[in-house]
């Protein structure tokens, strides 16, 4: 159980105050490994609603589950020349195993673009065998020097989408459509108002041909990318041999791309939405979205409210809520609603002997405003109501927060610096398109480039020049300090 | 694609009808990586239904998900003796991470209790953290050395299911409540019959107090073990320090259980059900219940066709049934029957010209009898009363098989030995409870004690002598050659 002490608050310490919720919530805790985390039944919760969600989004695209193997040979990863600069240096090698030493190290896989396309090129002979769309649910290894629960551990839960497809134009308009996924997904469920755009070449997938991202800005002004998609061109296609004979006969290789989103979100839940109170979990996210709790003094009372407590919670069930109730003995009332608070949940409903005796219960929003008197009749319909309301209070707050927060267009270098000192979030500004310059940001202002933002993101004339060089911009870019 | 070329028999080859059907049917792969699989989308599909409905199940005992890391600290597995001697010798070790020599090297978690227990020492204080009832669903790896699709290779997936109670009578009843759980899934979901009872010393898991375990008998006659549970008395808990004060105030160590199924259990729906056609999946376990073929001659008849089926697939789907509609081009409905009776669809619909103009579909049963021309009314009801007949006629089948494969109370030794070398299935027998006569009759027959059988298994008076040495028997067991 949780103790009682308040948490740090968000002005005195983000950072303590993230991690403190998550123990107070009991989302998470550290484990004896170092750098691996283990997710507790509250945090797991929302996972599962995470995955539940996604992957019936993934399957309406006509995606398909598979699973492949958790070690890959350590040569795998040798065959795609930018693949293994940017793996190699984090992987976890397995050396020995069934006592003996292996003739070949085994890689724990960090993302599976190799495995996976040493298979494809044995599944993948003809354009009929194409687009192939597979995905899977797993964990991944990364070997961090710096962790922070759920936002970057060694160890993460994942899902990575591989595909194969005919031409480019497919395999971009594939890359393109998961990230419309994402965001639908990120918006309508975790209320995360997201960014969507390219990564620049230094900050793209160690072999893609490009990658496109979702930026959501967290209420410290840092960004969090919530989700990438890659355009993987013919690369992994090439190191593995992926060929295909078109329908006029012709041997090609395919194009490929893979997309992945994992349990950092829930970080990115936490940090867009938590209060100084504990979590806030978006209705549609939540595990329980109503808990009642049970008011009484004498048994007679008790065993009246408690029968009430759960019928309510029967009817409200056969509508689709989620709905939990708290009869646990020797904890106060007020202790309940502590600890539902601390974990998020977005209503809590009263129900006492005077609720019984006038048919209502009293009605708490975790975001707030009081309690509210309703009547038991209909009272599934407005819950209902009041979870679409909450869930777009919720977005819409994140959204204006955001553009509060964000500088468009500042008049000079100075200016965006200074905001970026100052704990600004966003700055939208024109860029030459020069790695070097990209790079001299960051060493002076520790803010990179997020995404190189999608039209409906942009606002105003186009920059023409460079925020720091003055010379022509090539395209607007999104700078912020990052997770 | 498939191939269509016919699949060895299960007369003639067994466990190469068993490759093949796996092949053909399209539901695993051999990988790059020893010992390891690739389970294709038609095989995870199967796995997530059997995902889907246990974890209902285990909810609705109120156990709750988590996830505890993949690396497990080698010197954990020490800390329980029996534990280490039976897991050790089959561990993969990661001895290398992030470009750097480990300070302890890493056991890539072959079952989770000690990294689970070290949590549970942290989160239990008082008696009123338990019972704590907690499931993963994960990846483990275990170094085999001779590896069968499914059955058993190197990486599998599985639920292993870990609590912690405050007696041991309540620890025994969880055992054996999961123990029932298992069986109710197996046999309402599967349609596998399975015989329950406890595992002897030497089969027991490493670790635990006492072992149960469910066996299936498939149709070559060797026993399939498809899930345990332990009850692991104090020996993790004293292992790790789990302890909690009770409600009288003293301090104890808890009582420990866990429980685990694999993707062994799809292993044991092919060689329960499958015939010389290749998968009989059970229809509350197939990703489509019912296929709809599409049959047409010109452009015309086509389109009204295609428009009928998706139209009858829609209605069907409003009432609950899985069904897709193989609308592809190019390949003949003779070609597209044959891929689905591999894949072991259940119901097959043909829909054409003459049926629209009747109304009517041609059905036809994975379990053969022929097709039967059906009234589009009514459909729905029809096929769910289908499903119920196809589930419990697979059940029961399963069972005569048993039955008729099993020996009940041979008169001597010889008897016992030469209906196992026959190819015979389940033995039943007086056993005097010596674990050296136990591994005699292994190394003479190959046949293991499965179980010792619960009372409702065992028939007719209970053997009062040892099959093998004549002295006083103190169980009835149960022998088979197994997997």
């Amino acid at each position: 159980m949780s103790d009682n002490k308040a948490i740090t608050t968000r002005a005195a310490d983000f950072s303590a105050w993230y991690n403190e919720l998550i123990m107070r919530a009991e989302l998470a805790d550290y484990s004896p490994v170092r750098g691996c985390m283990v997710i507790r039944p509250n945090g797991y919760a929302i996972w599962e609603q995470m995955q539940a969600n996604l992957d019936r989004m993934f399957k309406e695209t006509g995606v398909q589950n598979a699973y492949f193997p958790l070690f890959i040979p350590q040569s795998f990863l040798a065959k795609e020349a930018e693949h293994v600069e940017g793996f190699a240096p984090e992987v976890a090698v397995v050396t020995h195993a069934g006592g003996k030493l292996l003739d070949e190290p085994l890689i724990v896989r960090p993302t599976s673009e190799t495995i996976i396309g040493s298979m494809m090129s044995k599944w993948i002979q003809s354009y009929r065998d194409l687009p192939l769309l597979l995905n899977q649910w797993c964990n991944v290894v990364r070997w961090e020097l710096r962790t922070r629960l759920f936002l970057r551990t060694t160890e993460f839960l994942w899902q990575e989408g591989h595909t194969a497809h005919a031409s480019e134009a497919e395999a971009e308009a594939e890359t393109l459509q998961m990230l419309a996924v994402y965001r639908k997904f990120q918006e309508d469920f975790l209320a995360i108002p997201v960014v969507t755009g390219r990564k620049t070449e230094s900050e793209k997938f160690a072999g893609a041909l490009r990658t496109y991202g979702l930026e959501g800005l967290m209420q410290d002004n840092k960004a969090l990318q919530l989700g990438t998609s890659h355009n993987l061109g013919q690369n992994f296609a090439k190191a593995f041999d992926i060929t295909f004979q078109s329908a006029e006969g012709s041997m090609d290789h395919v194009w490929g791309t893979s997309w992945g989103s994992t349990t950092r979100m829930i970080g990115g839940v936490i940090m867009t939405h938590g209060d100084d109170n504990g979590l806030i979990c978006p209705p549609l996210l939540a595990q329980w979205q109503v808990v009642v709790v049970p008011i009484h003094k004498t048994d007679t009372e008790r065993a009246q409210v408690l029968e009430a407590a759960d019928r309510l919670a029967k009817d409200l069930r056969a509508t689709g809520l989620r709905v939990h109730v708290d009869s646990r003995e020797g904890i106060k009332p007020g202790a309940k609603y502590y600890e539902w608070e601390g974990r998020g949940v977005p209503f809590r409903l009263e129900i006492g002997p005077r609720d019984l005796a006038n048919g209502t219960t009293m009605m708490a929003r975790r975001t707030g405003g009081g309690k509210t008197s309703l009547p038991l009749a209909g009272l599934a319909d407005v819950l209902h109501r009041e979870i679409e309301t909450m869930q777009r209070f919720l977005l819409d707050a994140a959204r204006e927060r955001r553009e509060a927060g964000s500088l468009r267009h500042p008049k000079s270098k100075q200016e965006f610096i200074d905001f970026i000192e100052g704990g600004g979030g966003f700055v939208y500004a024109g860029w030459c398109g020069d790695p070097a310059v990209e790079a001299e940001i960051k060493e002076v202002t520790k803010a990179t480039i997020r995404v190189l933002p999608d039209a409906e993101f942009r606002t105003g004339d186009a920059p023409t020049r460079c925020i720091w060089t003055g010379r022509e911009a090539v395209a607007e870019a999104i700078w912020a300090r990052a997770y």
